[in-house]
């Protein structure tokens, strides 16, 4: 582990009209009294906490180890999910009382009262030790607090780094609510090209040393808005993070880092035969094969990383939390006063006491196991298998899989699969070296994440040039829609009008993570007569 | 009861450039094959349930008439406060599970998923039910939904009708979150003369027909914020709903209601010996005494009434809801989809669980029992009385106070409290007939709410000319939190800069909603100590 090497950079000519005009916060002054022993505070219009409804509030929490695995009769395919066949001891039981005798212990009179926006304490320091651990930030003074999930977070940011008429580069295809929380407020995604990466650090490079606001309408942009991990919804994982880091500080460009699949880097995908189990190595190994986040590479505080606990622990938590330079931290939590406040004390409550159960070693376990069982979905009932692999596997089923290696384009550097009519003779549908000139669609296993990205070829079909790929890609979700299988439709995801993007395709956002395997057959299945059906449509 | 007379008007006009510019739900389409039978969604990016690490969440609440009030030996002080002594009777345990048996009953696997931003349809239906039944609203398509407290809800607002450049109209002296959350958008508030019952509806007629946008720097406002129970700080009730709802249908204005104290709505202060026992009328009764919402005359659904659970369960839930028309409310909720999301899960899921588990009769139980608690704070052990109250009373022993009937300003047509020296001479600080001459300061007893506002009289103070009265406001903000009282420091609720309000006094808020009695009485006593030493520093 390198050592922190400085205090992060003034960087506060990036803060926006609203971030420079928000006013320090009123509490400044009272907050240098609030606390200290013998003051009567009559200051906060606070609700007594005997009038809190609440006595206490208990939680069965699975234990950080629930997902755990255990190699059954030497098969390497039947390991066991632990969970089912053990559910009693796989439960710890955690409480927290409206009074506690300690002050410093967790209690609801405190958790349930107006505190910081900042988020209560024990969270807090929670949140500052794991982000040191396993992130391990390059400069010294970065500061972590919570937040109401990474919308939010990154809605915040946005107001507080970008005036209207500004643009926030953004790679080609990007998660839709990101994009549509800020163009109302006049800040446009400015689109940077993508290879099977992610974003490109040449291409942003290049883009940005060009950049002449006459001809493009608007300002050279100074922020980035970035999905590193699982990028929504292609699925590629970042691994030039040192390179676009160093960039950006060329270029004076701010990173957020949104990076909610972080901890579910699934790897490359195999082919049943080549198939290995997932192992259950210890939690430093594990976090050793993570790729780096972006703070690893920040010695100046131009990274602003949003975590979220809404796909490690739950999305209705509304909860993760900002790691940033000081100067950012105070003008973000100054916006979180006066919109938010704190998160809800409920979820910081019920998340804290099971963090602190587990301690810092057992919700690692936890993230672990998450993966574990993202990675070789098994169960003792129905011997789920990995839900990205099976959904490919039954695409092998009704369709012929071809792979090329892709020289240009988002996919550039990974293996794309072509996917076409099978053909009656052949037998598998597996991986044969040359493409079929009548490719229906094409896709990349994805890294992480949880969603496959699907490439609709257009091209062969007989109403393209009346009508175009956009409404191609509209009529065939619906017929999807209407047949019975839902997905994400591809114009959603577009930092740019479709239009613009690559005429003769479509695409769709198929998410892997939640249907039941037989339901995800099925959708195979239909999805497979619909294609069919539709190329046939004039 | 009237009947609800007709469906709301167009009023989209007002909508704000940002809520014009946001795009319809990316989710509409998909909505319409949400949860329909046999569809299999592989569209959202939903973790699995199965690896929430909640299996089970169960709280010990208290029961509605936790706050109930029997008669102890005929005394009509000696009420006792019944949770104290019969504490094991007086919760309910609740439970929520991960998985429900029906579907439509409350669980996590649901609860703590992605879910609409309005809310969970539980809790949606109780809150419009709710709406219906206490507010009565005055047109038929009014909706209700969830948001994240109502200082989010009102920075929404803002959003959803302002542009940067307008004005907000305000009381003179308001709530300074409020402020803060709107002046970096570049919309500033616009002060609306007071009287003892609030805005003054001929005032505001008069602002808004002789409005001049040159002279004024501004176009005509078009949007009103007000608290109309419990006027934070000055605790003012509102009694002219009818007439300023009239003016604003006149003068074309969005009254934006935010009603935290609604249901602790105090009536009239007492001397101890006129003083009555606080009464456990029937639920009707108490709804019935309540000074009716804006909803009530709002024919055309030109009101946007924001409700919050932070006073009637505790601040940390972060909950509430709207109530609009429904132009409005899709605009909002759009803007919800992009930052906050849907209100946390836990707290959702645990009101939610409480208030089925009261009944709706339960939750009006339960409110009526926190006003007889501000009402005629008694308790078992140390007799508290009531705090508002208890407070002036605390006054009166340090101080000699006189009533006079105010005839202008913002306390005309309340009896003002003047309070100054006690002469050695006379016995009781109470209600002479005239005021005297040297008066330290002078206070209004408020009807609801949590507070008490201090208008501290500067005018004989040696340093007034020299200094002026803010900065002796702030002197002694400072003076008595080092002597160990913390006030709410006035110039943080000024609507306009504060030299522009008064000169030659200063305020200050005082909440006697959380201290303990003999805090509250340490604390008058400090106060008392410091002002006099103050009245004599140059």
């Amino acid at each position: 582990m390198e050592k922190n090497r400085q205090t992060s950079v003034d960087l506060s000519h990036h803060l926006s009209r609203v971030a420079k005009a928000r006013s320090p916060s009123p509490l400044k002054d009272l907050q240098k009294y609030f606390g200290k022993e013998g003051i009567i505070s009559l200051a906060g219009g606070l609700p007594s906490p005997e009038y809190f409804p609440f006595a206490s509030i208990t939680a069965d929490a699975l234990v950080p180890d629930a997902f755990s695995w255990t190699p059954d009769n030497g098969s390497s395919f039947a390991w066991i999910w632990n969970l089912f066949s053990a559910t009693k001891e796989k439960t710890t039981q955690v409480s927290i009382p409206k009074y506690s005798t300690k002050p410093e212990d967790l209690n609801l009179a405190t958790a349930l009262q107006y505190s910081r926006a900042s988020g209560i304490p024990q969270l807090q320091e929670i949140v500052e030790k794991f982000t040191a651990q396993v992130y391990k930030p390059a400069y010294t003074d970065f500061k972590t607090f919570l937040h109401t999930g990474n919308t939010d977070g990154w809605f915040k940011t946005v107001g507080t780094l970008c005036n209207p008429g500004e643009g926030v580069l953004a790679s080609e295809w990007t998660y839709p609510s990101a994009l549509a929380g800020m163009r109302p407020y006049g800040v446009r995604p400015v689109p940077v090209p993508m290879d099977g990466q992610g974003m490109r650090a040449d291409a942003l490079h290049k883009l940005l040393s060009e950049w002449d606001a006459d001809t493009r309408g608007m300002p050279r942009p100074h922020v980035m808005y970035t999905i590193p991990v699982g990028q929504n919804p292609t699925g590629a994982v970042r691994g030039r993070k040192r390179s676009m880091t160093y960039v950006s500080s060329l270029v004076n460009v701010i990173i957020v880092e949104d990076d909610p699949y972080y901890f579910l880097q699934l790897g490359p995908y195999a082919t049943p035969a080549e198939r290995s189990p997932a192992s259950d190595d210890d939690e430093e190994y594990y976090l050793s094969q993570l790729v780096p986040s972006y703070l690893r590479f920040d010695y100046e505080g131009r990274v602003i990383r949003l975590d979220t606990f809404s796909k490690t622990i739950a999305p209705g938590c509304r909860l993760g939390w900002f790691t940033c330079n000081p100067v950012f931290a105070e003008r973000l939590e100054r916006q979180s006063e006066t919109s938010t406040q704190a998160p809800c004390g409920f979820g910081q409550a019920l998340v804290t006491t099971v963090l602190l159960d587990w301690q810092s070693s057992g919700y690692i376990r936890w993230l672990k196991g998450m993966l574990l069982l993202h990675l070789s979905h098994f169960s003792l009932k129905m011997q789920y298998k990995h839900r990205r692999d099976f959904f490919i596997d039954c695409l092998a089923e009704e369709f012929h899989l071809e792979t090329e290696p892709a020289i240009h384009g988002i996919y550039e550097g990974c293996d794309v699969y072509h996917v076409s009519q099978r053909s009656t003779v052949e037998k598998p549908g597996y991986l044969a070296e040359k493409p079929d000139p009548a490719v229906l669609f094409s896709f990349v296993p994805p890294a992480s994440g949880m969603f496959i990205w699907l490439k609709i070829n257009f091209d062969n079909h007989p109403a393209l040039s009346s009508v175009g790929s956009e409404e191609l890609e509209n009529k065939l979700w619906v017929a999807l829609a209407e047949a019975g299988v839902l997905l994400g439709p591809g114009n959603m995801f577009s930092a740019t009008p479709v239009s613009g993007n690559e005429e003769g395709f479509g695409h769709f956002r198929v998410s892997f993570s939640n249907a039941k395997l037989e339901d995800l057959k099925r959708a195979v299945s239909i999805f497979a007569q619909v294609l069919r059906a539709f190329h046939q449509m004039k």
